[in-house]
């Protein structure tokens, strides 16, 4: 476009090409730096930063004559120059500066220091604000990426998208730790994940996926738990066991992770984020083999126990790195005692199950496996379990009339970018969390 | 593949391009037919249904031996011959049968009739079953189409998706129809819509759009309500007024009914749907305008009323469909009498609005429209409005510390369905409706 023509508004990823023209660049007013004669206008809009450059105070009076601050909302109409040491590479020249909405006072929150200084009450009370510094918006770009790759990995692969209700009828998925709502007068409950529905859609569609919320009532108050969160769900029919979802779960974050690298080289770079390598194939140990192990490597006996802790899974995290170089490791069959009535048991070791998790640098990061799928299996295991089937009527009608053996997962997108991340506390890695005490914003 | 390989299994729509191999198919035995000595099995998977044709009453056997019936799960091994008389143009020959989970008990509907004959309650009450009828599968595809044409379309335009929270503290957007929840011992509120996290967000990224369930405790039990549904909410700034955004909404809509066209024509057909075309400009009417149309053209005086009839909005519909030749119709410029306080004035005539509602044939689909962004234009609004700033405290920090001129819409993804199918029942269009009585299946 010749200079002579109206100049046009460009984004600030997308000035670069721009070079030579006169553009319209629209956004915040980050900072304003007045360096001895030399004024730097530095822009922000919902992409990045594009600083220019003037010398004539008369450029500034917009904002002068009114006292006005950062996070002014402001028009900047410029000539862009290739400047090598600009950040970006280029900046503007002969800035009009013009101001869509004032703003006076400075924001709770300094957000164009390179790292957002606060303590996490205060940057949680005011992620309204908090949310458009750089870094933080860099995370929540990325959170968007993981839930694109997901699906996309997933519609390649004949999945299909379902949206499963969150009001339910009763608590009957793990019984406690369900929010009560007053549903016109009786109570109803939120749910605590889409594992129902998403069975039933397998009898629909065979293959089904969902992103959405789910809501657990869990009177924690630690780094990693917050009470609302994003689920990553897939269920899907005609497996042959967990290995089966296993295989599926790799190929599904090794998509994500390659989605991320690929068209969010700019949110890695401001995070200095390197993404793990997902192996071709992820190592896998049996629950007692991993309990064994242990005893032999750290001469800790917690064979018997029925279930791994943080220490056991840490170490081993340890073990895979050194004897796979693998971040990831899944641990398969934990015992039936501590899975849900509708996990699949190991045909040839009942006590352990068709389940695993996922653990990524020792910490677990998805749960997953084969469901039962035969109409007699599950009134013998709600029998077992202490459980009347009457509250389950319409999930066992599914089975009562046919369904495949199937199984799926779960990640927590939060969960997931946490340890991406290593993050301190997972409320960093939502937009406005949800905990015990926190409700707004 | 040469036939004398080791069958691989295909899904039904793969089929065709397996002439003249042996293969596997998985799914639910949908029906089978007894005709004079010639016997056919058809067999439904996650995608549509294959014949397999068999004289021999032996290859029926493991059916027959044990009684079972349809939506026993099986796999059916055979040679696909091209057979231009048989459905889908192919058949299987010399099938071998394998159950994998038997079914003995006739499923509560008949889902192998072309058409699902069954009262509304019936069909809600067995959603769990009546979803697997090819026709009410094609349509929860389609509704999978719409949500990925939507994203597709807004995250082509630079729009980044969020995740809002779906807990909130007050119940302060419209104050009215929200569902309480226990929160730990003190009350909080599902969200009736992501409007006010949208907003924030335009703050943030500029551009956002969120797909994800909104709850709405309105206490009507009508064909056109229910109480939890499925928005597509888009918001974005630096926008010029309404117009900006109904000309994104017209790009939004027509990239998905394009997507629809392409992605999912066998479900179309199956529906013997026609998709309506977008025009490439939406004709628009003002509110005003619209009034006066309706007593030149019918006699019947309604100007000066707050809003629009269902019967004003049929005689609109019918206009845009003489005048010109469009399904769709704007209506701008509704009076902010009956807007919610966020909305931003038109400036040239205060008692109207910039905002819009989109007629489809005559009834309302999409409302949106331009935002107030000015601090102490919320500060006046809310005073107008007879509310407290207080609830609103994080909300309005958004609007303290700079925000662009910006608007957006709302499309309820069920209610786009209903009205594309022409279907009488909005429960029909979502998978386990939530309505005053029913919260299951």
């Amino acid at each position: 476009m010749a200079s002579s023509a109206s100049p046009i508004r460009v984004r600030t990823h997308e000035i670069l090409t721009h070079v030579g023209e006169r553009v319209i660049l629209q956004g915040w007013l980050h900072n304003l730096r007045r360096l001895g004669g030399v004024n730097f206008i530095i822009l922000r809009d919902g992409w990045g930063t594009v600083q220019a450059v003037t010398e004539d105070e008369a450029d500034l009076a917009p904002l002068l004559q009114e006292g006005l601050g950062v996070e002014t909302v402001i028009r900047l109409t410029g000539t862009v120059v290739a400047t090598p040491q600009a950040p970006g590479g280029v900046e503007l020249h002969q800035p009009e500066l013009a101001v869509i909405t004032p703003v006076q006072e400075a924001p709770p929150l300094a957000l164009n220091k390179r790292r957002l200084r606060a303590a996490l009450p205060t940057l949680l009370d005011h992620a309204v604000i908090a949310n458009r510094h750089p870094s933080r918006r860099a995370v929540f770009r990325l959170a968007a990426g993981l839930m694109a790759g997901f699906r996309a990995a997933l519609a390649d692969r004949g999945f299909t998208e379902i949206q499963t209700p969150k009001i339910v009828a009763s608590a009957t998925e793990s019984g406690a730790n369900v929010f009560t709502i007053d549903y016109f007068g009786r109570p109803a409950y939120l749910a605590q994940s889409p594992q129902f529905y998403k069975q039933i859609m397998v009898g629909v569609f065979e293959r089904v996926y969902e992103v959405g919320p789910v809501f657990r009532a869990e009177p924690h108050d630690t780094a990693r738990h917050i009470n609302e969160y994003v689920s990553l769900d897939a269920e899907f029919g005609f497996i042959q066991d967990h290995f089966s979802v296993m295989a599926l779960l790799r190929e599904v974050l090794a998509h994500m992770l390659a989605h991320l690298a690929e068209a969010y080289a700019p949110e890695l770079a401001l995070l200095q984020l390197s993404l793990p390598p997902v192996p071709a194939t992820i190592p896998h140990i049996h629950f007692a083999d991993a309990q064994e192990l242990i005893f032999q490597r750290h001469g800790v006996d917690v064979r018997g126990e029925p279930d791994l802790s943080p220490q056991d899974e840490r170490w081993l995290g340890a073990w895979a790195q050194a004897e796979h170089g693998s971040d990831f490791l899944f641990v398969t069959g934990y015992p039936m005692a501590k899975r849900p009535f509708y996990t699949h048991p190991d045909p040839n070791r009942p006590g352990y199950s068709n389940s695993f998790d996922l653990l990524f640098r020792g910490v677990e990061l998805v749960t997953g496996g084969q469901r039962l799928h035969r109409y007699p299996d599950y009134l013998a295991a709600l029998e077992g379990a202490g459980l009347s089937p009457e509250p389950f009527a319409t999930y066992l009608e599914a089975f009562r009339y046919g369904m495949p053996p199937h199984g799926g997962f779960a990640i927590g997108l939060e969960r997931l970018l946490m340890q991406l991340l290593d993050a301190p506390n997972l409320r960093l890695t939502t937009l406005f969390p949800r905990d015990m005490t926190r409700l707004a914003p």
